[in-house]
């Protein structure tokens, strides 16, 4: 038995017990006459002491010749303390040892093992088994565990069935790049790494299994950005004999269980928007609501008073930054060169202050009389104090570089606040994208999103207008689920394929199957995946997925701790009947 | 919304309620004047009536057009049954249907979708979709979802955390052969998927993680024999700071919260045997122990009374067949043919009859008397009415050979009880067992397992003779979990690299990591994974995996439902720096 008690258990009500621990050695403090240590495992620190008085000599000389992250396993007696910390758990108390082995040496760690860590990102990386070891990330691991099983068993609860889908299928054009793996046992052919278990998830359905979940790995080729992973963690839902409402509102129940078991937070209702709204109001499909600074559109107020940056513009647009009046000319000219960034790329910014005595003050008063300023901060919704923010140009790009604004804003005002939290629904998704560089639609969702049956007569004649069965749920500004009724028919789903530049032989070769599952009795179907590493990070008050992932990968697709991927023997090459194609660079 | 009940939820506390259901048709019964519909979906069927006195004579043409599997809707009342079917729960109504629409047409499915099906399995895989829809493979899903809730619960509420490991590891050559898959970003390069995430799981031992637990995918490119799969599940498991014993006790406990919360069924304390002993007394390392037909080894009473077929063997070795002295000449002529058989292998058998009147009948008489016989059935713990199986030659291959027929026997007489369930820990595996083929070791578990402290001093000068500390959960016959403590510094890790033939090169390229990752303070550490498809299945009373996995992989490796593998385009191959070798043959 290697320990009686965790680092975390101790207190003064174990007073004069015998115990035993084991753990890490976290701190040695020498003062000559008096030694103290502290122990660490995953569950806290307990001091332990050793003095020249009641320590034996030999136990002081082991002492001695100790050092940080040593393994270390001592019994003695619980004493209390004379100064005591009323920080941690285990502060009234420490053990005075009689016993110590060591269990392991350690080398000096190549960065501190602290919350706060003197290590770069590379070294922690590298060193991913001693990061672990750092309570930030060992605290976001654990939660991640917590919110998997209270995701498991609100749905469990609700009758869905956990059912585990192949890793091992077929690659398909459509979407995003394939991870593809060589068959050694089917020369020349390969399977693929699912990007998500779509197919399978609505041949469940078909299979009638109903309700079903999957805390599930997927896969994508993509060229990495800051913060997205080769490999990913989606909880992957689909339920039959059901409609949107249905579904939104299992969802919201399942997303309100895990802020209420995890959180100790209760929300309310979620509210809802369109996406035509959201874009409109937020110039962004995944607005962050836990604060205002709605747009304002100044058409009608702002054009034909002369001011022709304005007047042959299609959308002049604004918001509000709350207590903003006070900005110098120096803060705002600022504000104005971030927005003429590249990353945002804004041709200038209009600004009027409403100031607190209800006067105004703008960079366009030869134009606007005090009367229109004041129909334009009606018009957004504005108070006394407030700064307005007003951009031109075409509707698409003006919205979404205001959205930019408003988020930036709202970061300088601390309004995107880490422990507040604001679901919210965007409804009525479009069911294609046009896309400029294939010339074709693409799904906007994915090939499976069924047409809204009010649009469907637009299939034909305007397919970019046609609106979806399609919702995302936000929260704090992040797409942290997306779902969609599916089509359930053949033929809709063949004139789908068709949308999107399938030749029917190319239909049929990649999804045959399930074409030919809904000729067997498809039930009506839909479902949602969450983006289960965001979502935890999300809770968590973080934004960074990769602080919630044990072994990410970096920006290159590489684990830097185990150097993968690496080079495999020509044998396995061989097996595999491939071989490598030599760089042409 | 689709239903206001599912079909299983009906009963005559329903009675004259207005309900709406929906799902799949399994039957149409049409008497001319009455018609009745079984309608089925996850939770049941239940009884819709139509009758040419109250339906409504359009619906009575509707339901005319319809035919199996299709997915309809159907409002109506629930009515008292007057022929009532005790057997299913919603037996004793029926609904009297007033509306019903089509949700989709089916085309006439390929096997009937009934308990007993008319469908081969290569129909039956093809149409997975369909298959599922029948109740025995939708039970066996559905009990692997609450096995693994059980799972969870039971870890989780011991403080265990489920991590998620990489799926995109390193290939190493250690053990069975890789998947890999090409890097894309990484030219030249590839990530293996894993066999098990057992260095994982070590480092996160090393990173103070304690408990971890994880349901897992792993893959093996091995050629398939009947019941294994290239992808399957894993309930794999690590602890720090603890024993073997802590292991054992901790994942009996794991066990017995399965048995008791998805069967019902309380186990009392696991037996424990040793590897040696198992191949001793069952000659086997997985014993089946529902039953007893133990081994008795009989060289003392058998050699050397000039029946010379034994003399000069290694091993004389029998079993007592309880209650088959009645055995005829002929039934015992053919055990004879049957251990005969190649896949048996044994050269034949002596047979002694133990009469119920307590006198002998043996095909040895020449050569034992009475009383020699008496010796053997009370070396073989007979009883009166027991024929005793008698066989000899080198002791491993006849231990194998009598192993097979004490197996053959057991189902003969029904001995294998699928409701019957009988754990055992396996123990003191031998670290190694030497290859003829390669002339070298192999890890029997695998190169992390930690030799016995006693044994230690045998790793230089008789490392065959070097007992793990390694053990092995059986039941009913099968290995469902396996694990050991593992070596926790780098220079035992080193050894054992060496004895399984790395040089110090290519123990660093695969296992540089961890070995590095010894050396900041490794704590002691062991753990265990679980088979969890097959776990699942002997629980479920049957031992065939592919049962109870959703969409299995044919012996070919092939998912012949979605046809993969499959080739990918020229281009796919081309990002990721790949081609095709032609095939020699």
């Amino acid at each position: 038995m290697y320990r009686s008690h965790t680092c975390g258990a101790l207190s003064i009500n174990n007073l004069n017990q015998k115990v035993t621990l084991s753990g890490w050695i976290q701190k040695i403090r020498d003062k000559g006459f008096v030694s103290w240590i502290d122990l660490r495992d995953r569950y806290g620190v307990t001091q332990l002491v050793f003095d020249t008085e009641r320590t034996p000599e030999s136990l002081l000389k082991t002492v001695q010749n100790l050092g940080r992250e040593y393994v270390i396993q001592i019994s003695g007696t619980v004493i209390e303390r004379e100064s005591k910390n009323p920080n941690i758990p285990t502060g009234e108390i420490e053990v005075l040892v009689a016993n110590l082995t060591v269990l392991n040496t350690a080398k000096t760690p190549p960065f501190t093992i602290e919350d706060k860590t003197d290590g770069g990102e590379d070294l922690r990386m590298k060193y991913r088994y001693l990061d672990i070891r750092r309570n930030p990330v060992k605290q976001n691991l654990i939660f991640r565990s917590q919110v998997a099983i209270a995701v498991r068993n609100y749905l469990s609860g609700q009758g869905f069935i956990e059912v585990e889908t192949p890793y091992l299928i077929k690659s398909t054009p459509e979407g995003a790049r394939d991870f593809v793996v060589p068959s050694r046992m089917n020369e020349g052919q390969f399977y693929a790494l699912p990007q998500s278990p779509q197919t399978f998830k609505q041949l469940l359905m078909v299979a009638g299994m109903d309700k079903y979940f999957q805390i599930v790995r997927c896969f994508r080729d993509e060229d990495l950005r800051a913060d997205r992973q080769p490999e990913f963690t989606q909880i992957d839902c689909e339920m039959a004999f059901v409609t949107q409402e249905d579904i939104l509102e299992t969802f919201e129940g399942l997303t309100k269980h895990i802020l209420h078991h995890t959180k100790g937070i209760t929300v309310e209702k979620f509210p809802r928007i369109t996406y035509a709204d959201a874009i409109k109001k937020y110039g962004n499909d995944k607005p962050d609501i836990r604060f205002g600074m709605a747009f304002g559109e100044l058409n009608a107020l702002a054009q034909g008073k002369g001011f022709q940056v304005f007047d042959n513009q299609e959308l002049i647009v604004g918001i509000a930054a709350p207590g903003l009046a006070d900005y110098t000319r120096k803060e705002i000219d600022a504000l104005i060169d971030w927005v003429k960034r590249p990353q945002v790329g804004a041709g200038g910014l209009v600004w009027v202050r409403y100031n607190h005595d209800g006067t105004f003050k703008s960079s366009v008063d030869k134009f606007f009389n005090e009367e229109t300023l004041l129909a334009w901060a009606q018009a957004l919704q504005a108070q006394p104090g407030d700064l307005l923010l007003v951009m031109a140009g075409s509707a698409d790009k003006t919205r979404s570089q205001l959205s930019a604004l408003r988020m930036e804003l709202a970061n300088r005002l601390g309004l995107r606040k880490a422990d507040t939290f604001a679901p919210l629904w965007v409804t009525d998704f479009p069911l294609l994208e046009w896309d400029e560089e294939s010339k074709r639609y693409h799904a906007m969702h994915h090939p499976f999103t069924s047409p809204k049956p009010d649009d469907m007569h637009l299939l034909d004649t305007d397919p970019g207008k046609v609106r979806a069965n399609a919702y995302d749920l936000v929260l704090n500004g992040n797409e942290i689920g997306g779902g969609s009724i599916r089509i359930h028919d053949k033929k809709t789903q063949q004139k789908m394929f068709s949308l999107l530049g399938f030749s029917d032989a190319q239909a049929k070769a990649q999804f045959g199957f399930l074409m030919d599952a809904f000729e067997y009795g498809a039930p009506p179907h839909g479902g949602i995946a969450f983006g289960f590493d965001r979502l935890v990070a999300i809770l968590g008050g973080q934004e960074t997925i990769r602080d919630f992932i044990a072994f990410p990968k970096n920006n290159a697709g590489r684990d830097v701790m185990i150097d993968a991927p690496s080079t495999i023997a020509q044998e396995q090459l061989e097996e595999l009947h491939i071989n490598l194609t030599k760089s042409e660079d």
